[in-house]
């Protein structure tokens, strides 16, 4: 099997980018892994795990033969230094330990758990049971939504990249509470995630034929997401926000379903305000009114889809926004962050369509 | 474990019911039968196909095979007028048409579609899209929730049976409504339903490949289960009802889950009113505080799992209600229904424990 | 339809078997809960769990809510001794420790693992990876499959279960190698199994998220199974048996599906072998000619169905066999064997209907 | 949402290849749709469908939408005389009446359905039920398996796509066959596919209640692919084959499994036979030694993952043949036989990473 360098011969030599992963064994690093593959200014230059140091990538996920030649390295042989930026698709905390050094040596990060997501270390030290360990880099960092922050993850050195669910309700809300249209006190956002979202960890609770032909909520009564879309939704409306978040695991392998709920404050065209607010947006997609659009048409795609409902004429609204948790929620996302802090096309490595059915 | 066959004891050897069941081609006839088959003092007279007549059930449907011995007859040929009760398992429209000569034969007749839910003909035939060809024995009907109209249901000639989301949606609010602790005008239902719930008819959208590792939302706008819920809601209330609803359809086969909200507007220890409030039904299972029901919890078997949540402490509740729709939902109510119409234990033939896993 | 009760109106009020259970926190183990909760002659009195002592049986799987009131309690306590039967639904190694102090306070054993299968302690030691604590004990111990060792299993004091695989292949094979029609130096046994045949335990391959739309096969080159199986086969040809054996692993919970070829050496109606071999076996079912069973017919339920073709009417027959791995391929064996043993209707508590869809 | 054409836009001007595609709404149609809409040098000229002329081919797959933004267009008015090449994404018997036409008008054409896969007329006329119109041009055809015929592809006019069995079976056999190193007379063919490989027909039995959690065998005595494998392995034999081929229908979207035997008449060492076999060839992955692929390993990519096994040292091997049913057993395969006819790198286009999870 040839490998796929011969087809990107096009991309300017020059733009090279040299990248480290730390923590590749889990699905957002493999995520990581199937899209810099793919992406034509990433040179893959290590990636790291304590766990599994030695045995190739490409032998715990077959679906890399031929495509990735590295093997996980162990992070303390890994030269991350002379990295252009690394990724941490790590669990929290690993991100703010290396982050004083790395940040030393030039590199940037970009970190896909939450260590750098909330400004409030109250907030984070509540919710992840640990103290933030470089809190004083806290105002470096740049909460990686494009969507919201684009310019300011231009010149990021520091990214806290959003979780999957924050990344789906915020731009399923973000037109409204920009334009001040709704109660923001008594929002409701009901998401329902494929199992992926939980992680590649041993747990009982995540498998088959546990999570499998059934489906439940959980996290009802408090949830790390709710703090970051709080602090998000908040900045959007200038106001205080009351949020319910109720998150469910739903038997399929990836995909969010974010289903909001809003009153009315002030009338609009709310399909064309969502149309005009996403115009330009190249991962947003605001669909045709009376869409309702199915997690299966981002799967494996960088895309939010989103369609805008008002039941009955009420004064209620239900938006309905979609993502791939994997990528619009974490990989490729990220990657969108990476083309951005580089100059390169947002859309870089992007434009997977998505795998139907 | 003695549960089964105690209940079973009181049941007299006499009290055979002869039963039709009309189309029992789809989902909710064969859940009809394999609920039927083990019941102490069922006996199946006649299943009706008109597309299948003469196939033994057993060949449609091999998991009855040495159970079911009947085959599919002709509608025409059935001697239904022979039946102490006939079930509809039947497409909108059709118990409706034979309900009168059945009646005059003095069957009792539980119809598992819409035709005699909806007090209100106009609904009906607004949602529906049929004339309704017997309003005069809509005043007959009793809506076959035995939690709200048990004394009724006994008496009854006629049963409109609730629809699967409506069971789910009015069992997981009535206490609230009862109490006249929330706002009745802006409730919530966001509802998930397994396949089955489409039933068993050719399309292209419930196919595997389409409906397999995927959610989306339908009937966002509108549902024909809305009005049905909403009669039942305003009987609980006596007030008026403002609901929005939103169907999901999820990648598992069987369940439904609503995740129910409303917001406070009286006090309560809402954990106990729910305990007590359903305090003796045999199958409504108000969890312990915190508990998050899954729907496998209740795969399979006639139960009712609901758990009652306050997150933060605010001024919104969140209600979690899970059936199998196809038992609790349909079948398993149906045959509720019949035991109480024919002064049976309740439980009769319906002591299935969930399967799980 | 009189099956149920019939069959239970021999069984006398008397005869109540006090049962213990180790390890009920597996998949074996709550199917044995679901099973023995609706037994007429079952008294539940210990279920054990070292690492869950004190929890309430429910409370780990809330299908079981308001039918078994136990909590698991730690072994030591447990007080087994005063048992009829105790069931060992544990990892292999466990029922083998216990076996001899049970025996002599005279209780019954039946293990689901695999310590009492195998004859040849060698091939035990060699597949399991441990000494064989009690191989003195291994002349009493019968070999739970009903349709081979019927009358043995009614006066054992110690049942070594069959796996899942091998009663699926055993069953699919019996009627010709009984019959010594087919070449028994080159069986193939291609099975396709359902997630919980790997147990539940907390391990990354069988995740949702890697087992959920996908498929493979695992231990090609050799599986405990295959001795097991041989043994079996070995038995009923009276003669030497090459098997080729190829486990798969499926996007199913439950379920096996045995494919299985053999070349003939001599003619019959190999239909009417296998409906004259089976008549009166309560729980295999030989289905019609030209059949294609589903593993779906039996989901839940303990029977084993069997579908014999020719192809191309050509000298290698293709049989498909397929049973409920945690019913009759675990725990409703289980039960098939107590009622045995304890001269009970060998289909007590047994006559669950499969669930379908 | 900008489209992707800047991101083609390295793709020489000149290698524009005008493509048609007849019957788009299938799965094998989308399929096509994805690959093309990112390939470099595809133009797509025109997509027919009958029934749906008129509606863009992004409203009934959202997709594409932004990446595709032609409507389906009724086949009179397509003007596909213009294309240089024409895909058949249609039921059996479309390519074969059209075909005269458009080869007289220079197009070429890729029927990714049956009928120029036989070259021996009475087979296809029995095993589709139809009288095949053109068996004039059956000479012409090219059984577009690059594999085996690469050089003859590239001059085709016609290419008789293989089916998706057919390509797992025939990879996964060829180098034994080729070696003449096994019994060609009692080969076997287990083979498992994802009920996508049924098509996107409304159709009972492929429903997500009907396919989900359950599997089965089908076809057992007979199956349309059986005569085309059979031709294929006899002409890598240049001997008499006789086959077993026995499919399964698994809850999976994509993907087949095969699994092989054959029994070995001549001594090798299989591991290096395979690999040399192979190598060089793009779209084949000889696994390393003891190697068990998964489906998703090669789920949305033209890979074909084999390995070899040979248990317990015995005389029959088992081989384990991966592909994803809709690339490498439909559009992919089309492409890569496109990207032969129109001299391209056999790898353009086709480049995609499987998506895992």
């Amino acid at each position: 099997m040839p490998t796929t360098t011969e087809s990107r011969q096009g991309a300017k030599e020059s733009a090279r980018i040299r990248i480290g992963i730390v923590g590749g064994t889990g699905y957002t690093g493999v995520e990581l892994l199937r899209l810099l593959a793919a992406h034509p200014n990433a040179e893959l230059k290590a990636i790291t795990s304590r766990k599994e140091a030695g045995m190739p990538v490409a032998e715990m996920f077959p679906s890399l033969r031929g495509r990735v030649d590295l093997a996980f390295a162990d992070p303390a042989n890994a030269a991350l230094e002379r990295c252009d930026v690394v990724f941490f698709a790590t669990p929290h905390g690993v991100a703010m330990e290396a982050a004083p050094r790395l940040l030393d040596a030039g590199v940037r990060l970009i970190d896909l758990a939450a260590d750098f997501r909330l400004q409030d270390v109250a907030q984070f030290e509540r919710w992840y049971g640990m103290p933030h360990s470089c809190p004083e880099l806290l105002a470096d960092a740049v909460y990686g939504l494009p969507e919201v922050n684009r310019e300011a993850i231009r010149g990021a050195r520091i990214i806290g990249l959003p979780g999957c669910y924050p990344t789906s309700v915020q731009l399923g809300l973000k037109p409204l509470l920009c334009a001040g249209l709704v109660d923001t006190t008594h929002l409701i956002a009901d998401c329902k995630s494929g199992v992926s979202g939980a992680g590649r960890k041993a747990e009982v609770g995540i498998l088959f034929a546990e999570a499998s032909d059934t489906l439940k909520a959980y996290g009802v009564s408090g949830h790390r997401h709710h703090p970051e879309i709080v602090q998000g939704l908040k900045r959007m409306a200038g106001a205080e926000v009351g949020l319910i978040f109720t998150p469910h695991l739903t038997p399929m392998i990836r995909g969010i379903h974010a289903t909001l709920y809003a009153r009315v404050t002030g009338e609009a065209d709310f399909q064309r305000l969502y149309e005009e607010h996403y115009r330009g947006e190249p991962f947003v997609d605001v669909m045709p009114a009376g869409s309702q659009p199915d997690t299966r048409s981002v799967r494996g795609s960088n895309m939010c889809r989103i369609a805008v409902h008002r039941p009955h004429g009420g004064d209620t609204l239900t938006v309905l926004s979609v993502i791939d948790n994997l990528v619009k929620g974490a990989a490729g996302q990220a990657v969108q962050n990476m083309n951005l802090m580089f100059d390169l096309p947002e859309t870089s490595g992007l434009e997977h369509i998505a795998l139907l059915p």
